[in-house]
Parts: C-alpha cells; structure tokens; sequence
C-alpha cells in the first residue's frame, strides 16, 4: 500500500466497509442514498488513468463486481459510477444505487442537501450487510 | 451493432466523432466544456456491469485511453469520468476535462445553466483535432 493514506475528508464522510481490488470500500455515511466508494490505495494517485494496467484492470474489474452487486442487493433501477475529484483530489470512485424517490432523482446526488448520517445500530447492521454480500 | 441505435437525446447534444472500443465517440455541443461521451453499441444496455467480460475490458480501456488523451491535449487539471443515466437510460460514460475557471468548477457540470453551442466553424475544426489526437 505504498504510502497511501486516506483523504481526511474522505474519512470524516465515510466509514470502512473492507479491501477489495487493491482499494478501500467505504460507505457514505448519509442514509439518503445507498452509496459506496472505493478508493485505490496506492500512493497519491487523481486519475483513474494514473493507475497502473494491471491495477487499472483489478480496480475496473472491483468496480463492476460492487455495482452489480449493490444492484441487485438494492434492487436499485439505475447505478451510478463516477470518478470526479473536483473537490477531494485523491481518487475514488462513486458507486451509488438510484432510486427514483430518492431526494435528488433524476439529478446527480453531489453537493444536493445535507448528508443524512445513520444511527449508529442501523450503520452496524447495514455495514454487516455489506460485507457479507460486497466482499468474497 | 447488434441493433444499436443511438438514443435520440444523445443525437440532439452532440455530434459524432468517430468508433473506437466497441462504442461511439462524442463531443457535446456544448463550448463551456471539452466534453466526450463514449456510447457502448450494444443493444439496449443500461449498466457499465451489463457489458460483457470482453466489452467491458474493451470500453474500460476507451475510458483510459480517451481520458489520457484528452487531459494532455486540453491541460486540463482534472478530468471527470461518470456513467450516470439517470435522464438518458442507454448506457453512456461521461469524459470530461474541467478546468478551474469552468462555470461549474468545483460542483459537477450536469444540469448547472445552458448549452454554448459551438460555432460551425469552432466545431468543425474540433472535430478533426479530437479525431487526430483521440483515436488510433
């Protein structure tokens, strides 16, 4: 993990779900929206072509496995995947299960409202969840 | 092309740049941003997890390789890669190089004011530079 530590601000939004594909899955810690991160740790990478082939594969390949899964876990009609970084500069990925009820549909979720944080009995029981049904 | 037929909203915002990866390359008629979309033609897909293994390697490394390209050929400091389809449903990836002084820097760039249409001229000679500089 050569030297990679997680944002600040990506630490104080979020809460470790487990590794996969080279990276840290996090939750969003806002009950508004199903919504993962995963962050690629290696060093002090922005882009997602900054990533080596062979982790740029395993991460893509990480990427598919959660939203598929997140899906289907959800039964969300529409996934969302970003790599943005406008405001939090390492890389990370967003991968947000959509809802059409959701209180930002059909928009993006970014920068809508105020995060709405989890008891701290249901965070337990969904990051359970999570990593029983994200995880291999 | 299995029966693809690009989605009549893809066809009003933008215009064809060329194939590559499985997919058809984009520009958004819109001057505030260097903005691409990449359109997997397969059918009626709606996830970046609905490819299959074969398309998804392929279309992953479109991403990689359209979003290297691009952030050399624009400076820019940060790119945004998105697959969101919540308004338009047929599967499309968002590559986008944002710039500091962009209207919509730092928040993302959907949704936020009106189109600026490309001159004729503008974005004819666009054109040609995205399908030197992008594509093989």
């Amino acid at each position: 993990m050569d030297g990679f530590a997680l944002h600040p601000q990506l630490a104080k939004d979020s809460v470790l779900i487990g590794h996969l594909a080279g990276s840290q899955l996090l939750l969003m810690n806002d009950a508004r929206f199903p919504w993962l991160i995963l962050v690629p740790a290696h060093g002090d990478l922005q882009e997602l072509h900054d990533l080596t082939e062979a982790s740029f594969t395993e991460v893509t390949q990480g990427i598919k496995q959660i939203s598929e899964k997140l899906q289907r876990l959800t039964d969300a009609p529409k996934m969302n995947i970003a790599a943005l970084g406008n405001q939090v500069p390492q890389l990370h990925i967003h991968i947000i299960a959509r809802r059409h009820d959701d209180p930002a549909w059909p928009g993006p979720v970014w920068g809508v409202g105020d995060p709405l944080p989890y008891s701290e009995d249901e965070q337990k029981v969904l990051i359970e969840t999570l990593q029983e049904q994200l995880l291999d």
